[in-house]
């Protein structure tokens, strides 16, 4: 396993998951890893998973701890693409994961329309506006602002990408929420189960993960019980600790 | 004050307003409680609210401790109507508020389009499914079932009697809340912010609180802090003793 320059291996503790990562072009969060938690695994072998703008590989790694179905990382920035399909080597997962380098606007060209039972994504938070601050790093500037794709042609490209019935995860921020949800709407997507994440008590959600199925009826929306990220002491909850480091339950 | 066989008056002790009640044909609930908590006051005197499926007034009645505007409610069942009106007077509210019997479907008849600050609405929460159970008592099953009016009417009037930027502001069950956004987009109206309730710790929220704004933009939903309704003791939480008693916050 060839490291570049500046780049280091981290472990996601509760799934045993080696992930090669750069501080100069992109790192996981918490999102991808609250990402692969609320997704629900499929049980089947045979099952198919994309994971759009993949960045690293995160979610898709993480998936993997926890389904044996085939993942698929879709990533446009190759040196990202490249860390992915090296991380993939290191867990021993290339029987069960592929990296493509390609934009997803171009998804059908590679993958079988209405063939995936899972599509995940963590998409780019903020809208392309011309006075945004974007980040002068282009890596980051290009997986959190919509500059290479936006989230109407995400939402497009999950839908025609999964088959009935199949399953949309995403993470997304709060103030963008109600477009995500009109824009699942607009495709033939209906959101069955929503989790807020809240930073602390008493504070505003400043994340929200969606799971959505293709030709599902409006009715039947679930709100799962919120996550709070840090407890009163400014440390991780016993929850986020458990899903990072598999830790026991303290509260 | 004439109180009806079967009839009594309950207080609701933070904001020492009295209100008709009756078993028999109905009683406010927690809902009622926590739509008119969420609901920002208008500073203005001279503003305008209408409350649609106003039952026995709750709503309505708890809003005006909190504002000077005009409060118009609007109760199709007459002995409903009725008790509101009772209830306006026994709060000597008659110049603040007034009771509309009406079905709400004709609402732009007798108020002016356009030209509301602030609608508010505890709508029934079950679509009329021929095979839906419903409560024998009409009264009851008028309340809590989709009989006389449904949401997509409900949420037209509300568009068409709010002035541009004015805002609506709902209470319903969590799975119909996509059904709710969605009716919303439908409607020119764009939700601000949403509060989950949650029975207890570690449960699905079982109620939803939307604030929608007439003509605003897609972006910037916000997420207010879950509420929590009952302690790990089975107790109301702080917050909801708060609401209801004015108590003190104890946790």
């Amino acid at each position: 396993m060839n490291l570049n320059e500046n780049e280091r291996i981290d472990m996601l503790y509760s799934s045993d998951i080696k992930i090669i990562q750069s501080a100069e072009v992109f790192s996981f969060s918490l999102d991808a890893v609250l990402l692969a938690h609320f997704t629900q695994p499929i049980r089947k072998k045979k099952g198919k998973i994309v994971d759009l703008c993949a960045g690293n590989g995160a979610v898709g790694l993480f998936l993997s701890a926890k389904t044996q179905a085939h993942i698929t990382e879709v990533e446009l920035q190759p040196r990202l693409a490249d860390m992915a399909q090296r991380s993939v080597e290191l867990n021993e997962l290339t029987k069960q994961m592929d990296v493509l380098n390609i934009d997803l606007a171009n998804a059908e060209r590679y993958l079988r329309k209405d063939s995936f039972d899972t599509v995940t994504c963590n998409p780019p938070y903020f809208a392309n506006l011309d006075n945004s601050k974007k980040n002068e790093n282009p890596y980051f500037a290009i997986a959190r602002h919509e500059i290479t794709v936006n989230l109407a042609k995400i939402i497009e490209v999950t839908s025609g990408l999964l088959k009935m019935n199949g399953k949309a995860y995403f993470v997304h921020r709060p103030e963008r929420a109600f477009e995500l949800l009109t824009l699942l709407e607009q495709h033939r997507l209906a959101p069955k189960r929503i989790q807020l994440v809240y930073p602390k008590k008493r504070r505003e959600a400043n994340m929200i993960l969606v799971e959505a199925i293709k030709d599902g009826r409006q009715q039947g929306l679930r709100f799962l019980p919120p996550i709070t990220v840090y407890g009163e002491n400014n440390q991780y909850s016993s929850f986020v600790r458990e899903i990072l480091y598999d830790g026991k339950k303290e509260d």
